[in-house]
C-alpha cells in the first residue's frame, strides 16, 4: 500500500540533500561513511557531513551529523584515516582517534583543510589547530585524500586545486608539507575535485589509480568523473602513456566524487549516485539523491588492449532474503511480474551476442538498456515522467552509450533500488550508473530470452536512526 | 563511552513529552501503542498521538506521529478497536479498519469523543464525521475507551466525565447512545481519567475490572490509578462490597492512565510510568517520561482475603541477550558490579523473611528496596540528585510503602532499564513503579545474601525509527 520511494540498500541522507561520500572507513568495527550534507532543504546549501555506519555495506544506520558548519566556514569534501600510533596525539587511553580530515569553504571565498576527530565514532571534535593547510594562491583547494605510504613511512594527503593536484606529506597528520603536484590536459572543463589515489594489482604488477571529478558549468557537459593509471612513487604520480587520455568511470550521468575505504583489506569504493545538476528536481519524498552499492574496482585490458578500470560491486549479504521472479516466455523473450522491491536482474552473455531488456509498466514507461553489435545503450528517456528538469530537454542527458569492453563471455548485474539503477556490465568493465524517475513503478520486466536472465526481488529494507541519536541532532530548528 | 540514559526496552515519545498511553491494539501482525505526546517541548502540551510498534511488546520501533491537532482541538487520550465487520463502513477493498477513538480537546473548554482510522496502521485519516460524540453538561469529558461486547452483539464505549463514568453503546461504532452512568465515592479528590473495564477470571468466575485514573492538583497527593472490581452486564457495572473501597494498582508514583490491548487472547497492559507532576524536571536527555514494561493484570485473594488485583510482567522476549553477572557475598550481603545496562533481579523470599536490596555508587547515592516484618519498604529519597522539583521536599513523594499481600513464599521480579524502576513483589501482588534520577549510575548492588539474587543485565537496544517514516512527520519546524 505504501509505495517504496527511499532505497533499501543505499545509502541517503537521513533528510534532505545529500552529495559526495566522505571520510569512507572501518573503525571499530563498523563500516563509516560520512557525506555531504544540507539537512535543511531538498538542494545543495551550507555543508555538513552526515554519518551512516553499517556492519555488511548494505544495512546502513543513520547517525548524527558528524560534522556542523564553524568560524572556519562549511564542511566540504574530504576523508578519513585511523591514527594507530597516535601521532597526532589526538588519541586518549590507548584508544586510537579516527581522524577526519575535510575542507573548510569560508563564504565560497577560500578554502582550508580541517580535522576533526573522535575517539567513539560518534561524537566529534574540531581539532583546535584548525586550519591546519591554507593557499595563497586558489580559491578552489579543496577535498584532501589522505592515506598511510608504507615506503617513506610517511601520510600522504592529495588535493584538488582547481586546474591540477598538490601532493603533500606528514609524519604527525598535523602539519604537512608540499612535496609535488601533478596535472594533465586529458580532463574535461571545470574544476578539478575530490581526488583519490591508490594502488591496483595487475598481472602481479602494481599500478596507482587516480580519481578525479570534475565539474563543469551547467550546459557545458555533465559532471563526470575520470580515472588514470600509472605510478606512483610517494612524490610523482606518472601516467602510463595509454592512460593520458580522457576516460570516464561510468558511461551513465549519476556517478560522481567516487571515494575509496580505509582500514580495508580490499579497495572498496562507494560513488554519489546522482547527477547534481538535476538532484534538486528530483520528486520530494524527504530525501534527495543517493550514493552507490559499494564496488571494488580492478584493472582489465579491454578490447583494444588498453589497461583500463572496471568495477564490480561487493556481494549482498546473504541476511538480505531474495526471491527469484516466475518468469514465462513467449515470442523470444522472457517476461517477469515487478513488485516495486529492489531488485536484481543477472545473466550471462557471449561477447557477440545482442540483447534487450526492458522494465516497463502499462503507462507507456519504459526503461531500456539494450546491446546492439558493439554498442551497450541505455535509454532512460521514457523513465523520467515524474522529474522536471531542462537537462532532460538533451538526449545526452537520456541515453548513454558505451563501446562493448570485452571480446569474451560476460556476466550482467543490474541493480535496481526505488530509483537508482546500477548495470555492471560485461563483468564490470561497463557500469552504467542512472537515475530513473517514472510516473508509475516500473512494474513488468521483459528480456530477452536467449539471456536466460534471473530476475530476484530483495526485502526492502528501512534503514533508520536510534530516537537517542536523533536527539543529538543540533539542527537550526530546535534552537 | 557513551551513557545509556533512554531506555532500551520501555516506551518513550521519539522526541519530547510522553503521557498517557493510548489506543493500544494488536492490528495487521503488530502490536500498536499510541501515546500522549507533546513534540516541541520537555513538558506537556498540545496533545499529539504518538506512535510505536512491536512484535514482541518490548522491542519498540517508532513510526510517525499518528494524529495532530485539528480543528476540533488537541487530541487527547483514547483506545482502538479493530472493525473486523466493517460495520463503520470505514474499511475498503476487504481491509478491517483500525478505527482510533480519542477525544478531541477544544482549548480546554470543551471535550468531544472523534475517531480516525487507518487500513495500514501508519497513515491516519480523521473521520469526516467528527466530532462522534459532544456533551452539554461538563467540560471534563474525555478518554473512550471501546470494547465489543458479546453477549449484547455491540460495542460499548466508557467515558470518565469529571466525576462519574459514562456508559455508550453502538452497533456501527459511529452512532452512541448514552445507557447508564457509573459513579463512587471510593475515588480519591480529583478529575476522573482514563477508565478501562475489562473481564479477568479467578476461580472460574468472571469478574469486571474498572480501571480509573485520577489527577488531584498539585499539593493535593498525587495522580493515582484506582481499580475497582464488580460485575458488568452490558449496562450496569457493580461494584463487590469489598471492593468499594479506595485501593491503588500501584504503590509507586509513577504509574498513571494504565490502559489495555484490544485484540489479544491475554489481557495487556502498559501504563504511563512517570509522575507528571514532577516528569518536566527530569533531566533533558531528548525525552520526558515513558511508558512501563507491558503487565498481565490478574485477581488473587490477599492476607486478608480480599479480591485484589496483581499485575506480573509479560515475559522478556528470548532475543534479548543477557548475561548474569557474577557475585561475592560477605557478613551476609550479596554483591554485583552494575555496567548500566538493562537490569533484572530475581529472587523468592518465604512471607516471613526480610530482606534489603541497595543500589548505590560511590557518591553516597542509593536506591533501596525492603522488606521489614510485613511492610515493602521502596526508598528513592537518595537517588534524586539529577532532579531538581518541590515534590521531592515532601517524603510521600520519595518512600512508598506497602503491606505484605501474600502470607506465602513468593518471588520477587524487578526491572530497571535506565531511570525506571519497576518492583513486581510477591509475584506481583504488590507493585512499585518509580523513576530515579540518581546523578551518577549506580553501578553497585547489594542484597540480603539469603536471597539468593539473581542479577542479570540485558543488553541495551536503542529504538529506532527509519528515516523514511520521519520524513513523514509534518511538525511545525518543518513548515
Amino acid at each position: 500500500m505504501i509505495e517504496n520511494n527511499w532505497p533499501s540498500y543505499h545509502i541517503t541522507a537521513w533528510k534532505n540533500w545529500i552529495n559526495d561520500p566522505n571520510g569512507l572507513v572501518y573503525y571499530q568495527g563498523k563500516y563509516h561513511v560520512f557525506y555531504q550534507h544540507h539537512p535543511y532543504e531538498h538542494k545543495w546549501g551550507p555543508m555538513h557531513w552526515g554519518h551512516v555506519i553499517s556492519d555488511d555495506l548494505y544495512h546502513w544506520e543513520h547517525l548524527p551529523i558528524a560534522l556542523y558548519p564553524d568560524e572556519n566556514g562549511t564542511c566540504f569534501s574530504g576523508s578519513a584515516i585511523v591514527d594507530h600510533d597516535n601521532v597526532s596525539g589526538l588519541g586518549k587511553d590507548g584508544i586510537a582517534p579516527l581522524l577526519l580530515f575535510y575542507t573548510a569553504d569560508l563564504n565560497g571565498e577560500s578554502e582550508s583543510q580541517c580535522i576533526a576527530y573522535t575517539l567513539d565514532g560518534i561524537n566529534f571534535e574540531k581539532y583546535e589547530g584548525n586550519p591546519i593547510l591554507e593557499h595563497s594562491e586558489y580559491r578552489d583547494f579543496r577535498d584532501p585524500k589522505v592515506f598511510y605510504y608504507e615506503p617513506d613511512n610517511a601520510w600522504k594527503m592529495i588535493i584538488s586545486v582547481f586546474d591540477h593536484i598538490e601532493i603533500f606529506e606528514s609524519t604527525n597528520l598535523l602539519d604537512w608539507n608540499l612535496i609535488n603536484t601533478f596535472s594533465t590536459e586529458s580532463v574535461i572543463n571545470g574544476v578539478w575535485e575530490c581526488p583519490d589515489l591508490f594502488p591496483l594489482q595487475f598481472n602481479d604488477e602494481t599500478y596507482w589509480v587516480l580519481i578525479l571529478s570534475v565539474g563543469p558549468k551547467p550546459g557545458e557537459g555533465s559532471t563526470r568523473t575520470q580515472y588514470f593509471i600509472g605510478d606512483f612513487d610517494g612524490k610523482n604520480f606518472t601516467l602510463l602513456e595509454s592512460s593520458n587520455s580522457i576516460r570516464f568511470i561510468d558511461s551513465g550521468l549519476d556517478n560522481y566524487a567516487i571515494t575509496s575505504f580505509s582500514e580495508t583489506e580490499e579497495r572498496i569504493m562507494i560513488t554519489w549516485a546522482q547527477n547534481g545538476y538535476y538532484a534538486p528536481a528530483t520528486p520530494k519524498y524527504g530525501y534527495c539523491g543517493q550514493l552507490s552499492a559499494p564496488r571494488l574496482p580492478f584493472l582489465f585490458e579491454d578490447i583494444s588492449g588498453n589497461l583500463s578500470l572496471g568495477f564490480r560491486p561487493v556481494d549482498l549479504p546473504e541476511t538480505i532474503n531474495s526471491s527469484e521472479l516466475k518468469t514465462h516466455s513467449s515470442e523470444g523473450k522472457m517476461y517477469a511480474e515487478l513488485s516495486n522491491k529492489p531488485l536484481l536482474i543477472e545473466f550471462g552473455l557471449d561477447s557477440d551476442a545482442n540483447f534487450e531488456l526492458e522494465l516497463y509498466n502499462d503507462s507507456g514507461e519504459t526503461l531500456s538498456f539494450s546491446k546492439e553489435g558493439t554498442e551497450l545503450i541505455l535509454d532512460r528517456s521514457k523513465a523520467l515522467g515524474n522529474i522536471d528538469h531542462e537537462a532532460f530537454q538533451e538526449d545526452f542527458f537520456k541515453i548513454h552509450k558505451a563501446e562493448q569492453k570485452l571480446n569474451e563471455p560476460s556476466n550482467y548485474f543490474i541493480f535496481l533500488d526505488s530509483h537508482l539503477l546500477e548495470i555492471y556490465a560485461e563483468n564490470g568493465t561497463n557500469v552504467f550508473t542512472s537515475t530513473i524517475y517514472p510516473k508509475s513503478p516500473l512494474d513488468k520486466a521483459k528480456i530477452s530470452e536467449s539471456t536466460k536472465a534471473k530476475f530476484i526481488e530483495l526485502d526492502t529494507f528501512k534503514p533508520a536512526i536510534s530516537v537517542e541519536n536523533l536527539a543529538k541532532m543540533n539542527l537550526k530548528e530546535d534552537e
